[in-house]
């Protein structure tokens, strides 16, 4: 189905008992989460995964992890990231995969990783859910970024395991998952130091290792068990995570996949491939909104803001996975204004006191910023009957452009309501993008005062011409020239270069402050891109490709 | 002389009588500096300068200008950036010569001129000088980019002058100087009004281009004249520029170039070309110290601080553009540091209340903030003689590396001191990077007591025990192991990826904060060299390529 030949059509789909390469154990308020990769579980054939090296598939498995740990393990305090292999942590993204791969293979696997340890640390700071890399050997690129993004790091001390990471000498590239930036800005090593670790491919162990601020703690072999279980323990006891919870199940996502589409119970996808575009729509709530808690716990995975969020999250992953040529992606909803707002109502209330509510709201939070780097145009269509209300707002926000319809289609019977947006609490700050802001705050920056002004505006039913008059839309056509100029709108985008769109969305999206998490998708990604399509790394002489077979490689000596 | 062969040898000299393609005309405290490009005059040859569109050699013109009215006419104090031709400002860099050159000339041309723009809000910020955009015709991507760096930007209501950013509907790139970043960072246009914008290739002009605050202000042609006028002379209002100060003199550099190197009065360069490396050699001031302010003006391009901090600007300049193959800078200095804190002391306590030496200390920083954004792994050595003390210290902590020689060389007499760092009250914020940290600052971010100590040892001489101990160097071996530590160091750093170098150092230079200027280097300067390379840009079929000939572009039309 997929449009492009040189990969396979990618599922996000697995659970615990499928996993290939990890080994979960949940023991009272400590999971154990070991990498024990099967070299035969490849998700696509060419390549072994030798060394506890991993894939996209590993990595679908880590994200289900992390998932289920936060909502189905609320009793889960401290998460041990380690190793089934002995003297071997992990060795980082396989070699031969990155060396077959096409670039925009490589670009979305670096893209869902990073974001998967993003993940990590989110899951250390919003749910209480402390991980602590325990690093039972050597721990080499890919891997120790992993590490990286943990809490802390425990390397054994056995003589021989080392971090590293060898990406530049041995391979020609960066480390694609945060390495550099988090060593420099988030275990603040200092950048000579950073400079000689990031070229030396054997890396660093012992004593070294701490005082470069590399490790944490170097434990001896003998304490090992003993000491990782005991910051385990330490770390689960600072632990904000109620006492005496239950977990809900996330069941498998019911989805009909057809050449056309994809069709969730809350969540829709039509492609046009004629037009290079996907028509998203997003259903909203029907039904009661749960009057307490606890009715939310009872809904479980069938609470429509985490169905919906669950289902919203595949799709993207599939999109950007599988329909490289759809370039830009129509979001549209569908729904009950004030049945939207009354289920936002309940996450709003609770996400403090509650910890599902609270794993909900960081969850369509961490949705929200996969749209902000997606590279795809993104559109949103506020029409009649649609529910851009508080966290659906949100939606609208993340796209590059807002129409809104003034009035009704002259087909319609102009029975109802015509076009409606209403802003809340939450588009002020509870679902914030990586550069810190609230979407809103990004869209007005600088600008205090429009932003305090739209915060007396909540809880109102917005229409057109008053949203082109907040600034909330980017244009509010009626219904003599919505159809051509949303038209003419689409067809212009599609002529664009892609490549171009990709650039120019990635600066436009992020205004002003930087954070480590920003910092990883502008500096670090954006240079790992580049270094990608050079012959130094990709060429048939290029280091990356050049890898394991005895020949240097043979480099444009150039610099730029 | 050059390795290349695909590009000339470029210099940068010029003075205002040389100028092919610029008009400065300065009346009292305006100046006026009018674009009239010469067709004819392209740098390299292949391409004609149409509609004023621009090449580098515009640009060194520019950067020139920008130099002599901050040090030879600091009784300008508003700057008005026109044009001499009608109903065309300039229509940005020349897509001809974009087309023919070479990924590095492309990328060497943007960081150049974005330098110069930087230095134009600098002069505006630091100066006294305000620079305001007089668009008396259309201004289109890199024309308008120009404006951008304006503090005002005036365009003129002839019903047909616009402002716009071409670059992505017509060539398939991005806006290569900063047009993305200012137009939301700086401008604060919406994002959506910023795609709408970038994407429409007719731009924006009349009453919408100051509602979406594109510009400031449209004018009636009828007071055009009159208004810029007004809007200069409150500009020159508002400044802090001195009353009757006489400007100094930038005579031409004397240099001296040779097949092995480049020697200045002050600064050295020694090629290694078998090892891919330049050694460069700062030499520290002789003879008197100005004991007056007076007498600092008496010397003025001939006072140390301003002789060396030119020559060294130049050489930065030469080696990037020219030396493509050199990808290793060594950094060393020679010279008294007595003499060297001595000269910097007056900069220090005259930077405040003299316009002169304001102006050597922010010419400084710029130069160290061109180090600082250089493609080329940048190793201090620190030796016996060395003078690397307080301002020139910066230097060293620009590198990527510093080593520091711990007691004498066996053949060396061991008579004199050995080599020697002093951190002076220069090293605390007085030349910030564009991070808006100090060297410093960044090399021990995120710890501000270890800053804080180092703030009570200005002054001291440290040797390299010590500097190891307080973190200020990356090694210091002592004469049994210097040659080889170094040797084996510079064999390794030559063995590298050159691509990957470049990520790398580029990633770690810069750690924490960003700035609206640093975002331009990495967002937007590094997805613009991901383009670059790629075919829907640059292929024979792609956009940049195909510009002008009728034929439309043929894209990949994956997105990544």
């Amino acid at each position: 189905m997929s449009t492009t030949t040189d990969q396979p059509e990618v599922s996000f789909d697995t659970e615990p008992s499928a996993y290939r390469h990890w080994k979960i154990d949940v023991d009272g308020e400590i999971a154990q989460l070991r990498l024990d990769i099967d070299e035969a579980g490849g998700i696509v054939p060419g390549y072994e995964l030798k060394m506890n090296s991993y894939d996209l598939g590993v990595d679908i498995e880590l994200y289900d992890a992390t998932q289920r740990l936060r909502f189905e393990h609320p009793e889960v305090r401290a998460v041990v990231l380690t190793s089934a292999k002995d003297r071997n942590f992990c060795a980082g993204a396989n070699i031969r995969m990155l060396a077959q791969s096409s670039h925009p293979w490589k670009v979305n696997f670096c893209k869902f990783t990073n974001e998967t340890r993003n993940g990590i640390e989110d899951a250390t700071a919003n749910s209480g859910q402390t991980w602590i890399a325990a690093l039972n050997g050597t721990a080499a690129g890919g891997g120790y970024e992993m590490a990286l993004a943990c809490e802390q790091i425990l390397l054994i001390d056995d003589n021989s395991s080392a971090v590293s990471l060898p990406e530049v000498p041995l391979l020609g590239v960066l480390p694609g998952t945060g390495g550099l930036t988090r060593v420099i800005d988030k275990r603040r090593v200092r950048k000579d130091r950073a400079d000689v670790f990031a070229t030396r491919s054997e890396g660093v162990r012992g004593k070294q290792a701490v005082e470069w601020r590399l490790v944490d703690e170097v434990i001896p072999k003998r304490q090992w068990d003993e000491a990782v279980a005991e910051r385990a323990a330490a770390a689960a006891g600072r632990s904000t995570r109620p006492a005496g919870a239950q977990g809900i199940t996330l069941p498998p996502l019911q989805r009909e996949v057809t050449a056309d589409g994809i069709r969730y119970q809350h969540v829709e996808a039509r492609f046009e491939r004629e037009q290079g575009l996907v028509e998203i729509t997003v259903f909203g709530p029907e039904g009661d909104v749960p009057d307490t808690v606890e009715r939310v716990h009872e809904l479980g995975a069938g609470f429509w803001p985490l169905a919906m969020t669950r289902e919203l999250d595949d799709l993207i992953l599939r999109l950007r996975t599988n329909e490289l040529e759809l370039g830009t992606w129509i979001v549209r909803t569908k729904g009950d204004v004030e049945d939207a707002l009354a289920f936002e109502r309940v996450i709003a209330e609770h996400s403090r006191d509650d910890w599902l509510v609270n794993e909900i709201r960081h969850y369509f939070k961490r949705v929200l910023k996969r749209l902000d780097v997606t590279s795809r145009s993104l559109i949103a269509l506020i029409e009649p009957g649609s529910c851009f209300a508080g966290a659906l707002l949100e939606l609208a926000l993340a796209c590059d452009r807002q129409y809104m319809l003034e009035g009704f289609m002259e087909e319609d019977s102009q029975e109802g309501e015509p076009a409606q947006l209403v802003l809340s609490e939450s588009n002020f700050g509870a679902f914030p993008m990586s550069n810190g802001l609230s979407r809103l705050g990004s869209r007005f920056y600088g600008d205090d005062d429009t932003v305090a002004k739209l915060r007396q505006e909540t809880g109102r039913r917005i229409e057109a011409v008053e949203a082109m008059e907040l600034g909330l839309v980017t244009d509010a056509p009626d219904d003599i020239d919505w159809e051509d100029e949303i038209r003419i709108m689409l067809e212009e985008r599609a002529s664009l270069s892609p490549d171009a769109l990709t650039g120019m969305e990635a600066n436009h999206r992020f205004v002003g402050p930087e954070t480590m998490e920003s910092r990883i998708f502008s500096r670090l990604t954006a240079w790992q891109n580049w270094i990608f399509v050079r012959p130094n790394a990709s060429g048939p002489d290029g280091a990356l490709r050049r890898y394991g077979t005895g020949r240097k490689a043979d480099f444009d000596r150039k610099r730029v």
